[in-house]
């Protein structure tokens, strides 16, 4: 059965909760938030531990891509067309449905195992012991979930309440069952009620079916996204498809897949699980999955700490001192700070909207933007001037460009560059500089084995990002950003 | 008698409370924390309004001389030879009777207005009418100081209490009474005590003697740093007298003026008065001086905030984002951010001093370190590289120098640079630029009329600032700081 898995990981997903660690354009998923990489390349490993990274899938959108694929670089290889860009966010259903679509297409015995990229699991082994078992559930062509035992009466997420008398299988300590019904999230005194009860699970989000089977539910529930589906699967493996798709998310419903098909569906399954999972939904949650020092803190980077207890101070390299805070939350990044009560993390939100209505560009990037050829940090911007520093990796190069504004000084600071200025081409070294005026064609390359690092100063009227005209670019961008 | 008044400021407290703000070489007295200007520079607006500018003195140290000289520089032809440097910090008393020893001889009839450069006054007329108050007092002999009307059984002050039955003088509504005692901090149920029975007054710091007076009562009541001063008193006005001053204040014992003299003496007379001081003694008392928002938050900077109440919240050009704060202290600087609790905002000298055993360069300096050329900001420092911001004021030059170990490149991003390297003399202008070659003399001045600006990207594998071997220097700075 094992060659017919296959692992897909929804890495679509925005949020604003993690701000400002996250920002819109580089989400939780893609960030380090406990332990060793990001919770993506977390929630990869993971599923690669018993599916091969060719039957690994990604689904995303355009804005996110890069990122996924410097951090999944080293499976590059396996992930070759595998990796769905979403024209637009449409929830869970037209995700699930896209990439089982394609997956049926390739193997029509295919059992998919879906999973966020943004949620954490302690006992992997308990997690792939759990999802063999939901395998085997799946080529009986049930739709499996994981309800996840509550820990405490949480109102912030789903809960499924299984069928205790309709078992469909047991096998050790894992039970499948016939799900009674799905619910929304509850307020607190239902939440108590249903951690009392015992007899409520969690709704963790990862499910196991066989992409067939998905399909054929669809087409039962969703007959308008099935007949949407149905008109797009003539052109999966064709040219016409990223036109096609782009057609037919234009007309998709915004749907999550529990609302399309698991609370209709009589072959909804529950295999209750207990795997150390959390979906780390705000900062406040972080203490859940993180280690704590000995009084009760989550503690990142340069924090200096007096007598602080059961709060998160999560820093970088600039110096945080905190001094006798009590269940608070204190997270610096390079360009935004952020200050509350431990209750009020979710709150955040609120602060994410107010920076988008004043345009603010911290809710947006972090001020390390990254690039396919690598990434740039804006040091400094003032009247008429912006400092860079830019960083090339190995063999990669920008785009061949011009700027009508703006001339640019270039000094190297390790690595090797190689510069192209109108005709010439030349390289330079740490130390060494060089001037691009105005209106002149120009390329910066690295053409050694080790990262290019660049001090660039620019000095013009205007320096925005838009006034960049591309004349040539090996990743397909010639228009502004 | 007003061509007889001089007004002293003592200028070199280093404080550690209003770190990060504060630093060792940059303290309270030198910051912008309330209204216009900083607290050195309100204090010297306050009393020339009666006092002229040449009858200034300011008595500081070697570390604090060129910021005091930059912010006072409106009035640095008044200042010529009235700003004095302890070779040392002995408290109060040395302090004073070195300024006193000066003016004896400059004018022995002379009257001090001796006041701390790092204080608050907010009713500037009622303050210089209790100084005219003060000095006729003064005149006739009396040591005066001001008893502050206290607002709160405040534990961080020293108290005086006056003898109600010795009037030595009315006028309006000012009385002045011979002093009965003075007390040191008391504990909470003392200063309860003293704030119920309306008879005790915060000691303000602020005195008004007669030069002579002073001496003599020193004389009588300090025999031993009278003997000191006497063989220095014969120095004055000689070249020998900064060598002299130096070997006195090796000798010297540190004292407060309150335990040398005021204490002990029967001339003590103490002028209660309500002028609005405050000695802002730390980040948790801003909210008695600053003006408050609607919820009673001090607010300063790029703060977004969402519900918080009496609060001091205080940023710079970062966003620094707050939800639902309550009595707490958040300060954001470019390199380092405090977030403690308002009780807790004393305990920032713990964190001064933890960084200072770690050696952390933020107890220390800013990022933006001022020199008497204008100031360097150190933007990024990198493995074998650093870069700074270098402002140059119209008119000045840095010193001819040269680096062994490192290279390096000026960008101009605003204002003109004339620079010299080896034989050569060029100008430079925005958008301009020039390498300076290890083991190359090389010197930045800014011949214009506006300010200069450049960027400099220091390359090599030391970039210490002793690595600078000034070959000519207009502020006498020949060995590396």
């Amino acid at each position: 059965m094992k060659h017919h898995v296959y692992g897909v990981i929804l890495a679509g997903g925005s949020g604003t909760r993690f701000w400002p660690l996250s920002r819109e354009r580089f989400p939780k998923q893609l960030l380090r938030i406990i332990g060793e990489g990001t919770l993506l390349q977390q929630t990869f490993e993971r599923l690669i531990q018993d599916i091969p990274p060719r039957h690994m899938t990604i689904v995303t959108n355009d804005v996110q891509a890069d990122s996924i694929k410097l951090q999944l670089n080293e499976w590059k290889d396996d992930l070759v067309d595998n990796i769905i860009l979403e024209p637009g966010g449409r929830n869970t259903a037209p995700a699930i449905a896209l990439t089982a679509l394609q997956l049926v297409h390739r193997d029509p015995e295919a059992v998919m195992v879906v999973v966020p990229a943004d949620h954490v699991v302690k006992a992997e082994k308990k997690f792939m012991k759990a999802v063999k078992f939901a395998t085997k559930l799946a080529v009986q062509g049930h739709l499996v979930t994981f309800g996840i035992h509550p820990s405490r009466p949480e109102t912030g997420y789903g809960y499924i309440q299984p069928n205790k008398r309709k078992r469909v299988e047991t096998q050790g300590s894992f039970v499948g069952y016939s799900v009674a019904r799905f619910v929304e999230k509850p307020n607190l005194p239902t939440a108590q009620r249903y951690y009392r009860s015992g007899n409520f699970f969690w709704n963790s989000g990862i499910f196991v079916w066989k992409a067939a089977a998905i399909l054929e539910e669809l087409a039962l529930q969703q007959p308008k996204l099935a007949k949407i589906l149905k008109a797009l699967g003539k052109h999966v493996g064709t040219p016409e498809f990223p036109e096609a798709l782009r057609k037919a998310y234009a007309k998709m419903p915004s749907l999550s897949i529990d609302h399309a098909v698991m609370e209709h569906s009589s072959r909804s399954v529950v295999v209750p699980v207990d795997f150390g999972w959390s979906d780390v939904g705000s900062w406040g949650s972080l203490e859940e999955v993180a280690p704590l020092d000995k009084s009760g803190n989550v503690r990142n980077g340069n924090i200096l700490d007096i007598g602080s207890q059961n709060s998160v101070l999560f820093g970088d390299r600039r110096l945080v001192a905190t001094i006798g805070l009590d269940n608070m939350v204190v997270i610096d990044t390079p360009d935004a700070t952020l200050v509350c009560p431990k209750d009020r993390a979710q709150d955040v939100k609120a602060i994410v909207n107010l920076l988008k209505k004043q345009k603010a560009p911290e809710h947006l990037e972090h001020r390390r933007v990254q690039r396919p050829w690598g990434a740039y940090t804006v040091l400094e911007e003032g009247n008429g001037y912006k400092v860079k520093r830019i960083e090339v990796i190995p063999g990669k190069r920008l785009s061949l460009q011009l700027h009508h504004q703006r001339s640019e000084h270039w000094v190297v600071i390790t690595g090797t560059a190689r510069v192209t200025r109108g005709e010439e081409v030349y390289d330079l070294q740490a130390g060494m500089s060089t001037g691009i005026p105005k209106e002149s064609p120009h390329r910066l390359e690295n053409p050694g084995q080790s990262l290019l690092e660049i001090i660039e100063i620019q000095n013009g009227p205007y320096l925005g990002e838009d006034d960049i005209v591309r004349l040539k670019d090996d990743f397909g961008r010639l228009k502004p950003v």
